[in-house]
């Protein structure tokens, strides 16, 4: 099937994925009277006497903003607000298809950082947490970082922190079926932008301990004068023995490759020198870093793709819808790592150890039942670390 | 009924009004791989390459903001952006039930003018048009002034333009019944704030020449030292024969009485010194400037009010739906004076000559022929006005 022409012509056909309903009928005037005028002065002053009550009498709670400034859309760069819209559609039909999240896109005709800041912070009052996506690194680093600091919603940058949670939880399967540990395993990370930094960080805070962040100018180490402000954050502490070179250098004898980078940057050749039962996640997309059929070649144990069309999809779809339905039903004021940890296990732990297998390490990103148990596990690791603001029903 | 109780607890068994629904199902690869990664990539290319594709490839062509600062929410004054949602929700349900418009409610943390300007612009590439709602005088009036020159989407104060919309369409047919005519009749607009000053402004558009504005304070005229610098200008432009005083000596002699002002203000004595066959709108809210039967009682010969239990509901639900649809559907770049005196006529235009009669000036709010009618009017007349951008389908 030619995606790209179907795919235009579907968008063409709906003139736009969403829609906004009422959840109730206005035929009368009684309908008009409580939905709105006079009645609905009611709950405006019950909230204005405590804006809490806008959980409970709007539909914030369950409401999330997909913010982007079409800066890094896809594999497509900086195109600009309007067409970054298809994109953002999509990821608020999935909220909605898979955990019940209303989610709305907004595209800002902006790139400056101080305003796209100002501008999320002024509309939060309607939200109960923000998505951000498809933000430019370094830029997406400080604009979550500060408005995590701003707000008392989550907020939550899809590209960093959605892929990093399922490569974990793709990375607890693959070390169970491999007889790996975490502790001892060696890891490479080819990308050091901000899929490739949230992921180093989140395999850290799962305890991993030997982890090497290379990118395309080689491994980050202290010194190394090609790196931007937040690779060396990362140099200092990651590359335990302080490993210099290439990929091709750094890969060897390591058990684990992690890539969001470049299509076809690892050989099988270059595989081979991994250690024993190797473990590869090419991810960039649509054409990995290395084609599965050449990572077994090479002697991977485990391969994972972001693709459909092969086994074990890394898919952010099975972590983000599941993480902010946990969030919004504890009303949690962050999304933190604890909570991210908590989406992995859940995700891990949907594979049965019958199940488990070099093809089968990853649930199907349409299983529904995923982000039902994400959302359960992230929600009691948000009332666990205390971000949350009550009990879920 | 009591609205107020029954509204608090319809709200809170709901939590939100509205629902964000997907168009299309998501059960399958296909289905994800066209509405989402990677098909979707394709639209985003073709908007990128021609942003005005947006308007056929997403739903920015149906979608409107109604966006406020909380300042003026209905008669509660500046409760905040939180409090105001429940009126928002409201408004956009109404959008969609009357005119299957998508309307999103922004409630934003700030009240500086310049930041809501620029927030609003920012978020401009979302929507197709923008509905302000509830921000304060004289703030309302610069924000779509200066909004209306730097988006090229319709901007449209509904506080403003909508009830002054309404009145219009019942003058019209007031004027039709008493055989008085615009050119001639002598008016009263009682509260000099945004809603009176806006219906000032249409009325003379439409053709009124002799109207003078009352305040608190008295009447607008030249050199009265009350007024803030929105009413200086009214009272160059109105006020033909240079009347001084309060509303008690201005009202003598009047064909019209305009209220959107205060509960109570005028008397059966103050209505008895107008002219025969005297025509009152009392819209203060919820409780009006004068009771219809005191006016009748004073000699008013055709009474409307705000309220639904009386004849004659000034209510611009009449308005802001089909106004939107109409403007959309012809991709208008503004709504202009030309535009609501076209919605104004289509309003009025919907009570045949066998309906008109004192208790039946204006349509039933909750008549759904309204919109179409009032949409199709409002396209044509910016197809004329050379501010629409695509011909109607």
């Amino acid at each position: 099937m030619n995606y790209a022409q179907e795919s235009l012509e579907l968008h063409r056909k709906l003139k736009g994925k969403l829609d906004i309903v009422s959840r109730l009928p206005i035929t009368n005037k009684t309908d008009l009277s409580l939905a709105y005028t006079p009645g609905v002065a009611q709950p405006c002053v019950e909230i204005h006497r405590n804006p809490e009550e806008s959980y409970e009498l709007t539909g914030r709670g369950n409401l999330v903003a997909v913010v982007t400034d079409g800066t890094a859309v896809l594999g497509l760069g900086d195109i600009g607000p309007e067409a970054a819209m298809p994109v953002m559609e999509g990821k608020c039909i999935l909220f909605r298809e898979f955990a019940g999240v209303n989610a709305f896109p907004i595209c800002l005709a902006t790139k400056d950082v101080d305003e796209i800041i100002r501008t999320v912070e002024c509309m939060a009052p309607t939200f109960g947490g923000i998505n951000l996506e498809d933000i430019s690194a370094p830029r997406c680093f400080e604009i979550e970082r500060r408005l995590k600091e701003r707000l008392s919603i989550p907020v939550f940058h899809d590209d960093q922190h959605g892929t990093a949670i399922v490569v974990l939880a793709g990375l607890i399967n693959a070390l169970k079926l491999t007889g790996k540990k975490k502790e001892t395993a060696r890891v490479v990370i080819s990308g050091a932008g901000s899929a490739g930094i949230s992921i180093c960080r989140l395999l850290m805070s799962h305890g991993f301990r030997d982890i090497v962040m290379t990118d395309k100018c080689g491994a980050l180490a202290p010194g190394e004068s090609f790196m931007n402000p937040a690779q060396q954050e990362m140099a200092a502490v990651t590359n335990p023995h302080q490993e210099r070179g290439s990929l091709e250098t750094i890969i060897k004898d390591k058990d684990i490759f992690v890539g969001v980078s470049a299509p076809g940057i690892a050989t099988s050749a270059m595989i081979s020198t991994m250690a024993p039962d190797s473990i590869v996640f090419a991810m960039a997309n649509p054409v990995p870093e290395i084609m599965p059929d050449e990572a077994k070649a090479g002697g991977a144990r485990v391969v994972a793709t972001g693709r459909s069309d092969f086994p074990n999809q890394i898919n952010n779809l099975l972590a983000f819808p599941g993480i902010f339905r946990g969030a919004l039903d504890v009303r949690a004021s962050d999304i933190n790592e604890d909570m991210k940890m908590a989406a992995a296990a859940a995700i891990a732990g949907l594979v049965t150890d019958e199940e488990l297998s070099r093809d089968c390490i990853i649930p199907n990103p349409l299983d529904k039942r995923v982000s039902a148990a994400v959302a359960r596990a992230v929600g009691e690791a948000a009332v666990r670390s205390k971000v949350a603001r009550k009990v879920r029903n």
